[in-house]
């Protein structure tokens, strides 16, 4: 069955079958003009975190090589990892879909099927959004709505001269799944697990909390574009330089498998592919023995 | 000067050039991860509203009919509109533009002057967003959140058997806009309001505001999609039938003149063209008289 055979209100009642549902008290969901969100008094201060990001077909992905509910998946995942990013709870998410009328209504059942199994996982209430039509591409946009101790948040300004350097977890696995699809290499057990990293990446919020609740923790944020090119935006903003030894780089050893067979330079595709979506922060240098150590 | 002139990261500072300054304490907007709003304690029970809309090239619009200015704002109008519907006052936005690489900056620069204009005039904060490449069409998507009394929201579901149906303003005039538009037919005295009813909606702010909070007024929601359409949702979830003698709809005479001067069936295109963004409302037959009143 295509979209063009239900139309656009059937197409929105059909996706609203996949939304939240049995919402709290107080929270009104798809159904209406809005979302709605009630907030009681809190007795500590809040700092709401509100962050979009989309993905486009033939610029993000290419449906031939991206499944719907790896795509569905991913779709929360990049946004979760920017809550991830400062320290923060996600709560509700929007989703906005433009699509194309012959696109079977079998791909929109399993993107929703991806993105709701990660909005379970981590509790988020996927409560609104918007869809239209597309003369062309797909087109998915996600709004997702935190929130975190304001007293807390790591901005990416933080960093202060001296701050040591660190991430979360490896650098590059993604990007050498993405290279491993694109080039149509050997899908072994080398490559699934890189191949995994760049369809269903996995936002860092577990960490990213602990992180924040550390006062050692200076600057935070994630990393979308490759350690290369984001510890530029927290220099740029906490006007510091930054010192990277390439040898001290986090490297699986599926990654390094990969590179020495197919000739990558490790390096290099490490620190310049992106979509790792761990966190890269900057630390206080006499903090960093002992968060490393609980850290672990 | 085109957008592949300056790359992604130029365009989104340059973009940010055009987003709101000087924020109030406690609000982050461009430049990190996320957009965040602190949230003191409040007095009263407040709800958030949250709605996002998309609008999409040769699906909403026309470039060579909708210059870039009227299209940013009405990106926002039509939001706001939403806000409107639920008696609420906007607070912060996000923009998500998703643009052809060949694109003149000019178009951006008129787009977001569009934005910023209606943005000013209702005091929304612009806070974020995300840009990317289109391969094809422009994509736009804007969300916006916003607030209102919990006590005063006036649901779809609301309305009751007997309420009398209601709407701010005249219908049609959008619809008239467009086929003048689509059509070449003459720009004159009669076609420019309806036109620009068109190109430039606006968001019943004030009157939605102000009809929240009566405690007459039933069930409300923004006429997008025409009075046909619109008053069968709010049937849809009242459990309620509607009449409408269509003798009755309020319609402009630049409306009617159109309608006589190019044959149009003026009743069926009042009430089957969308985008008037006029509130439609059902009020109880007992507080009708004196709402209808107060409100003139």
């Amino acid at each position: 069955m295509k979209i063009s055979d239900i139309g656009e209100f059937k197409l929105i009642q059909h996706i609203a079958t996949y939304l939240s549902k049995d919402l709290p008290d107080g929270i009104v969901g798809i159904g209406d003009d809005c979302a709605m969100i009630a907030r009681s008094l809190q007795s500590i201060e809040k700092t709401e975190l509100l962050t979009t990001d989309q993905l486009v077909e033939n610029v993000h992905f290419i449906r031939s090589k991206n499944a719907a509910e790896d795509l569905g998946y991913k779709s929360l995942a990049v946004n979760l990892s920017d809550i991830a990013a400062k320290g923060g709870v996600p709560l509700y998410a929007l989703l906005s879909l433009s699509l194309p009328v012959d696109l079977e209504l079998e791909w929109i059942n399993q993107f929703m099927t991806g993105l709701n199994e990660l909005a379970k996982q981590e509790n988020v209430l996927v409560i609104g959004g918007d869809t239209t039509r597309s003369p062309g591409p797909i087109f998915i946009n996600l709004t997702l709505v935190g929130e975190c101790p304001t007293r807390q948040i790591k901005r990416r300004s933080d960093a202060r001269f001296g701050d040591v350097i660190c991430c979360t977890g490896c650098v590059g696995n993604s990007g050498a799944g993405l290279k491993v699809l694109l080039e149509n290499l050997s899908v072994d057990e080398t490559s699934i697990p890189l191949i995994k990293a760049h369809l269903r990446p996995q936002p860092q919020l577990k960490k990213g909390r602990w992180l924040s609740q550390q006062p050692g923790v200076h600057a935070m944020m994630d990393l979308s574009d490759g350690i290369y090119c984001d510890i530029q935006r927290i220099m740029d903003v906490s006007n510091c330089g930054a010192c990277i030894d390439l040898g001290l780089l986090p490297l699986s050893s599926n990654f390094k498998d990969a590179c020495k067979k197919y000739g990558w330079t490790m390096e290099e595709l490490a620190v310049t592919s992106g979509e790792d979506y761990q966190l890269l922060l900057t630390i206080d240098p006499n903090s960093y023995a002992s968060i490393n150590e609980a850290y672990y």
